[in-house]
Formats: C-alpha cells, sequence, structure tokens
C-alpha cells in the first residue's frame, strides 16, 4: 500500500521532521500577547510576527509565499504545470485566550513538513516543485477561533469567498471595528474580494489537527480519519430583570437576571446530555450591574452548541428555548438571544476520506485493521473551505483530550506516523485519476 | 409631645426645605463617572467634587467646615460650650455603579437642612450656633459602598478608629492600591489615625435614610424607627474545575466550573429563603477563561448575606458550605471562599430609638397610633459609628423598595414630614438630661 516515492524514505526522517514540528510549536508559542501563557489574535503584532516565521519556514522548503487580503500566510510549490490547480495543506495559527501549542499550529507546521518530503528539483538549480499534477499550497489560516471580534473561521471564510460585509462593524473588546483593525495591521479592507478561491483553482484541501477530544487516547490508537466536522450554532443570550438593593429586596420582590441564567446553564448541560453527539457549553457569562450589594438587574451568557448532525441540534436548541420560556416565564425575566454563527455539519468528501484512511493504513500497517474514523466535534477551517473545494482531515491523538488549555499535549511519536501518514495521503491522492 | 421650639414653625417651611433636598439631590446626581447614569466612588474627582459642594452647603447653614484625612466632609455647628461633644447626623455621598440618587446622599443634605433649622443666632453677629447643650456635626461620609476597592464602610471606619492597614493594598479594578488612590486625591494615608473620633467627643449619631425595601411602602406609611441594622458577611468564592475545548470534551469528562458556580448561586437562594430575615445575594459572577469556545476552568462569585441576627446569617453560611461541598465534591471540583467583610448586627441605641419614635410621633400625630420599627437589612454607616457613639436611625418610604437603581424614589411630602420628625427628634434629645 506503500506509495513508492514514500517506500525509501527511513523512519528516521519522519522522526526529525517530527522533532523540528515540536520544536516550531514552542517557538510559536513565545510569541503572545500574554506572559506566562499562550493568546495570539486576528490582526494583532503577533499575528504579524507567527505569518513572518511561517513564510520564512515555508520559503526554506522552496515555497513561493504571499499574505493574502485577510491576512492569511499562504506558501506554493508548484506543479510541473504553472497553471495546475492546488492541494490545500495547512490549518491557523491563531489561539483562544491562554491556549495550547498545538490546537491548528501543528497541521501548519506538519504541511511544511509534508512538501519537505515529497517536493522534487524544479526545473531551476535549487528549485523545487510538487511531483503531482497539482501544485501543493499551504495555508497558515488568520483567525479560526474567533477570540477577537467573536466570529469564528474569519480567515477562511475570505479564502472561501464567504465574506459578509456585515462582519467590518464586529468590535473587539476595546470598541476597535473589524475594518479599524484591518488598516492597523496594514492591510485594505476593500481588497478583501482578492482572498477569495474558486472551485477550479483548488483540488481539494487536507488538514491535520490534534483530535480536541479523548476517543483516539481511549482506544489507544494514534491517528483517525474525520468523517464529517460537526455542526455548530453559537449564540448570545441576554436575560434581563431588574437591578435592586441586596438588603432591602426580599425574595418575593426580586427578578433576579443571575439567577435566570444560572438556570439556563444547567438547563443546557441536562438538556444536551440527554441527546446523542450534541454537546452544549455555556463559556460565558456575566452578571450586571456586578456589584456586590446589587440583584443582578442583567446577565448576559455565551452558547455553543455542536452536534454530528443539523436536525439533532437545531432540536436541541427548540427544547431549551420552550425551557428558557419556562425558566424566566416563572422568575419574571425577559431573554433574548441573537445567533452570533451558524455552520451546518460538513461532510469530508469520500475520495479524500479514502485517501487519508489509505495513509493511515500504510504508516500503521495492519492495526487497527481499519483506520479508525471519528466525526470531529470541534470546528475547523475545513466547514468553510468546504464551500470551494472537497475537504480531509487527519486526526491526531491528544492525551486526555484536553485542547484550548496550556496542557494540551501531542507525542513526537504520533506527530512523527502522523507525518508519515499525511504525506502517502498526498501521494496517494496524487496517483489518483484527475478529477 | 412637639417641641416648644418646633412648635411654631410653618409646615411651608419644611416643604421648602424638602424641596431643596430634592433639588440638590439632583444637582449631586449630575456629578458623576459615567454619563447618563449616577457612579461616583471613593477618591474619584467626582468625590471631591461632591465635598465641595457639601461643604458649601454646611458653610450656607452656619456650620464651620474640614475635610478629615479619610475624605469625609464634616461641617460643625458649635454649641454655647465651645467644648461640648456633638451629635453627629449624616450618611454619604459615594454610590453603587448605575445608582439612585437618594441613597445616602439625603441624609446628609436633610441633616444639614435640620441644622437650618434648629441654629440659633450666636454670639457673632452673623454666627450660629447650637441651642443644644451639644454641638451638631454633619458627616458626609466618603465612602460606604464600598463600590471602587470592594470594601464597605471605609470612610465611617476611619471615623470609628476601626482602620486596618491591611486596606493600604485592597485595588481597585484598574489595581490602584487604597494607597495610591490616597495620594492622588491628596490625602495623607500617614494621617488615617486622626480622622478617628472618640466616644467623649460624641453623644450620639443619627441618620435619616430612605428604606431600600418595601414596608413602608406596603403598609402605607412614611417613616419608621430603626431598630437595627442587618448582620452581614461578605464572602468572594472561587470555584476551579479545567478549561477543556468546547466540542471535544464529552460530558462524562467537564469539570465546568461555572455549572458549578450556578448551582452554588441557586442553593443561594434556596437556602436563604427558607429561613426567616435572611437574604443572600450573588450579585458578581464571571467565568473564565471566558471564551465561548472553552468550558470554563475556573468562576468566580461574590456572596451577600444579611440577616437580623448574627445566628441566623451564621447558621445558613453553615448550610450553604455543606451544600457546596457536595455540589463541588459531585461535579469534581474545588471551591475555597475569601471572607471580604463581616458586621455583627448593629442595634440601635434605646434612648436614640425613643427620640426618633418620639419625633415620628409628634409630626405624624397619632396615626399609626405607634410609630412603626423596622430592621434594616441594608448596612448603613452606623454600623461602624456605632463602635464609638450611640446609634439611631428614622427609614423614610421607597416606592415599591427600589434602591441601588436609576429608579430609587422618595416623595418631597415624605422627605418634609421626615425633615420635621428629624429635627424633633433632635430636639427631644437636647431635652433630655445630660448622658
Amino acid at each position: 500500500m506503500t506509495d513508492a516515492r514514500l517506500a525509501g524514505i527511513a523512519p528516521e526522517v519522519f522522526a526529525a521532521a517530527a522533532r523540528r514540528v515540536m520544536a516550531r510549536c514552542d517557538e510559536l508559542a513565545r510569541v503572545t500577547a500574554d506572559d506566562g501563557a499562550i493568546t495570539r489574535v486576528y490582526l494583532s503584532p503577533e499575528h504579524a510576527r507567527v505569518n513572518r516565521l511561517a513564510a520564512e519556514w515555508m520559503r526554506e522548503v522552496g515555497m513561493t509565499t504571499r499574505q493574502d487580503p485577510a491576512g492569511n500566510q499562504l506558501g506554493r510549490l508548484a506543479a510541473a504545470d504553472p497553471d495546475a490547480p492546488a492541494l490545500m495543506l495547512g490549518s491557523h495559527l491563531d489561539t483562544v485566550i491562554d491556549a495550547g501549542r498545538f490546537d491548528g499550529i501543528i497541521g501548519v507546521l506538519m504541511a511544511i513538513e509534508v512538501v519537505r518530503v515529497l517536493r522534487v528539483p524544479g526545473a531551476v538549480d535549487g528549485s523545487w516543485r510538487s511531483p503531482f499534477p497539482f501544485a501543493i499550497e499551504v495555508a497558515a489560516f488568520s483567525d479560526e477561533e474567533g477570540t477577537r471580534f467573536g466570529k469564528a473561521l474569519l480567515g477562511s471564510s475570505a479564502v472561501a469567498g464567504a465574506w459578509d460585509d456585515d462582519w467590518w462593524a464586529l468590535t473587539d473588546s476595546d470598541g476597535i471595528t473589524l475594518r479599524e483593525a484591518y488598516r492597523e495591521f496594514g492591510l485594505d479592507p476593500g481588497r478583501i474580494g482578492e482572498a477569495a478561491r474558486t472551485g477550479d483553482q483548488l483540488v481539494g484541501y487536507l488538514e491535520a489537527h490534534i483530535e480536541q477530544g479523548p476517543e483516539l487516547d481511549r482506544r489507544g490508537e494514534a491517528l483517525a480519519v474525520v468523517s464529517s466536522i460537526a455542526s455548530a450554532r453559537r449564540f448570545q443570550l441576554t436575560v434581563e430583570g431588574e437591578a435592586r438593593h441586596a438588603g432591602g429586596t426580599p425574595y418575593d420582590m426580586r427578578r433576579d437576571a443571575l439567577l435566570g441564567a444560572s438556570e439556563a446553564a444547567l438547563a443546557v448541560e441536562r438538556i444536551c446530555a440527554a441527546e446523542h453527539h450534541i454537546i452544549g457549553t455555556v463559556g460565558r457569562l456575566e452578571a450586571f450591574p456586578g456589584a456586590v450589594n446589587v440583584v443582578p438587574g442583567e446577565a448576559r451568557f455565551s452558547l455553543d452548541l455542536r452536534g454530528e448532525f443539523d436536525e439533532a441540534r437545531d432540536r436541541v436548541w427548540q427544547s431549551l428555548s420552550r425551557e428558557l420560556d419556562e425558566i424566566m416565564g416563572r422568575r419574571g425575566l425577559r431573554w433574548s438571544a441573537r445567533e452570533m454563527h451558524s455552520a451546518p455539519a460538513l461532510f469530508c468528501d469520500p475520495l479524500l476520506q479514502d485517501v487519508v484512511r489509505a495513509g493511515i493504513g500504510s504508516t500503521l500497517g495492519s492495526r487497527p485493521a481499519e483506520p479508525i474514523t471519528l466525526f470531529s466535534p470541534a470546528g475547523h477551517d475545513g466547514m468553510t473551505i468546504g464551500s470551494v473545494a472537497p475537504v480531509g482531515m487527519l486526526s491526531l491523538r491528544n492525551p486526555d483530550g484536553i485542547s484550548h488549555h496550556p496542557d494540551e499535549a501531542v507525542s513526537v511519536a504520533d506527530v512523527a506516523v502522523g507525518l508519515r501518514a499525511f504525506a502517502e495521503a498526498v501521494a496517494h491522492l496524487g496517483a489518483e485519476p484527475a478529477r
């Protein structure tokens, strides 16, 4: 099953590449806005710095590089035919607040190592090219997490041509609009359309990512094929009651917005836990005015709802809405919800699932007999890229499933086998008849 | 029952004084750090400005004024004997965030009007003095709410000689220490001890305050005697779990600190509601890291616990602690509490209760047969002043009991009868044999 091109490559080559990936994850982790923690948001000085580092590493393996009008860092290894479409490999370099060092980042760095392993000498001395009928691009997306502006997947949305002009008015916690942040970063909002790629330019998109869940670790396996990326909806909810003096207001006269929100958070857990493959999270909650001695007159909280299938996710939201009507009605409160994000489930392309499966199979041999297939409850750049190109994903074991946390981990051994499987998958796709 | 001194004063005099009090409440409401809301915190530019206004109004009625080393604004109307001790009248001028315009403020402004009504010409032409064997002081305390540094009653604690040097290290939300804020305001932290008054300097402390609760409004009465000020404890609670990726972490692997805190907030309500005259409030709650797509690894919330009696209050805290052990144990969370404030119930002085009762009785006549007596679940400056002087309080009807809110209200008619009752109470005390 092993591709002829890769058969002769010693395991030590992948082990060295894996060590380089890990060292670079450490190097990028030092580019942060927070001392002692990793926080790197869209259009920040840290974003500019990691783009420069990624570009340097892309050029080192023979790629030409550019930063696109959405701040995504791109590298390209041309095919023999300079007009050939590209297979895009990649992930994102932005992070949540106080993040781990692998989520997203490792997918970009592994893609660069895959290029290093697969490239062949080009026509000009010292140049390199893709050995396949397609170019290979590496995309380091600029915003997947949505940490700064509350809207996720901004970087890949621009590439997918799915930019919404309403987003320019989004603001960060300092009140800076997305439009202002673009200008401050040195980008021209008027050129955002030029970041868009079309279906005829891309043969597919492949991404390696840590699992961000415990399934592979529980099953004792290193790698999985991803079947689909979760369907997701995000809401900002507001509960309104009445702010009153904490001492003088008896319980029968209170309309305490925080207690309504607390019941709501518990209802999310109860309703989601009763459904299969649905998970809801309240990650933010704040009470206003937020004084020790004032009954909260308002509470705001976020809801992140994910599921393998859109129907189940929407059914849960309807149950929850009915439950919120009951809770808030009983407490004399009003509630409202604003939907911040909605994405249908993204089903990975069958051919790209097959090449990833073949890559894992040829790397891990007969164990397991059939590579594990998982659905990803976490969102990924493929959710937006899926509208212009077929998407495939490779998942790496994530010990204890900890992600979005400084303890996020992946082993160098798993990265080494992951790199081989990733390269094999690309080679398998290269051997397919043109699509 | 009416004091001879006040018998001849026409109702119109009190009505005019009440209108002046209301106009000055409006004037002070415009001194705020927040456009469109009233927020005035300790050692702010707004604090300096309202002190200047209050001093001007104190001097207008013949008082000598000074700002003490804790930033309290004081006025004094001497007695015939310049060394006579003083009856202190007053309240505070600081506010919560987005406050009403009467809490505290009206007690200071009514005290100034009481001086205007009771003063008699002094020995020097154009001077005024107290007609009683005691001087009259008006105290405008600088910090009762504790809005800025989280510690309440800082102003009156300095006057009571109960300053704790640990407080210098308290910080506001910008990280400014109390010590730094003193210096920035122009106060010398080294002189704080000079703000302290002793028992032999004060014959008592009388305060008029809106009820901050609905009892008088429910009973259709304007005024009440306060029997005691609630016993209070304040805690800052922390719940620790584990921050994890919102998509990838199944419920059975989560240790969600926010859900633990939500259950805790609901437990506070459930446990307190089952006790008589105990009220607990969670006014602040925050989740960390506070991202839409991260399971909260930490949550912090405040607890304000009040009761008529210390024993019941402490019993509720013990029940709640056991409940928190159960909730957090079940969810794999840890919890801890830091006590920020503790004050035993303050029982008003029997003689001062009697003079306030007599003042109300002579003002309202036979309706009600006996003036209403209420305990105050809200804290007041008298809680600290009580350690150096006997304390009495007069409560004014607060429509619908709304306080710590822009809708906080009191009627001009109630302020007029309140002013007469307040003046009568002082005159009744003046007629008592020396204590």
